[in-house]
């Protein structure tokens, strides 16, 4: 159900994007019980004067040109504490990797209704038997 | 008022991408009632690593590399009835063209309030005299 | 704690980017009192083939190829009248610089909480004590 759109600068090896992926993933398996079959994500590379972030607005350490922005959107509300355990967690496994730092790492949750999906089919499979 | 998002891999031709964007927004006037000269989109194109889409959770048939995912912000709430009926319309008109498998359309819907819009000149038009 | 997406045709040189984001930054900080450092913003630069935009649909006068849409995510909510300002004033100054014409700027508000923001460190830092 969640789909995240993955946005930082050009120049990481496809290799790099992929453990990006599959440790955003991961965390949201782990923290928020999505299937792991459940994956879909889209990753947006741009140029260094398409990306503006700031450098330490609410970071510990500056930021460096790893930044990187998830925006996932999923199907159903999440706890506050949920929340927070997720946020700590999607730190640690980038971390792992492809070893992003930290203060590297910026997210935000939209949460949908379950009506709110097709996954396929022409049916809203979240709310209808399949 | 609905802004489309329309995410897919890279190499399709013009004609295909105006077909997605031409049968997809008929669906929008069809099942939401939408003007059809309220028509506004963005097409993202990606390679094959900067797009994950898992081939079978939820559909019917395993989906191929012509999945297409259609992130639509609407300004009004609709009834789960109405958008059903949109995803079967939806899927309905890109089989038809360009011809879209059932099973490689996904969408979702993110419902906006009426002042959340500003198509022009600094006016909000949904909740203004114009 | 905004994150905005501006989307717009391919083309423009890196100072009219930049332009595009410092006025819109501008008028956050201005009309819904952003701190002047929680800037984070992404630019995607289309193809024609890419962008569909109406041409008349709400507009004062038909919209040029300068289109340009903004899609900002905000953390917490404004009023009516604080959106109708703040529509104003991205028009204003949009016109100031680049020099983008009222009727090609189109925006849409979608309205986050708090507690959906990690700007960095795996903490939810809008409602954790840093």
């Amino acid at each position: 159900m969640p789909f995240t759109r993955i946005t930082l600068l050009r120049g990481k090896p496809p290799e790099y994007l992929k453990a990006l992926s599959d440790s955003f993933h991961r965390a949201l398996v782990e923290a928020f019980e999505v299937p792991p079959a459940d994956r879909f994500q889209s990753i947006h590379q741009l140029e260094p004067h398409e990306l503006i972030f700031d450098r330490t607005y609410f970071a510990s350490k500056p930021r460096s040109d790893d930044y990187v922005f998830f925006d996932v959107t999923i199907g159903k509300p999440r706890s506050t504490e949920v929340k927070k355990a997720f946020y700590r967690r999607v730190a640690e496994l980038l971390a792992d990797a492809p070893g992003v730092r930290a203060e590297d790492t910026m997210i935000t949750i939209t949460t949908a209704t379950r009506e709110d999906w097709s996954f396929a089919d022409g049916r809203a499979q979240m709310i209808e038997q399949v």
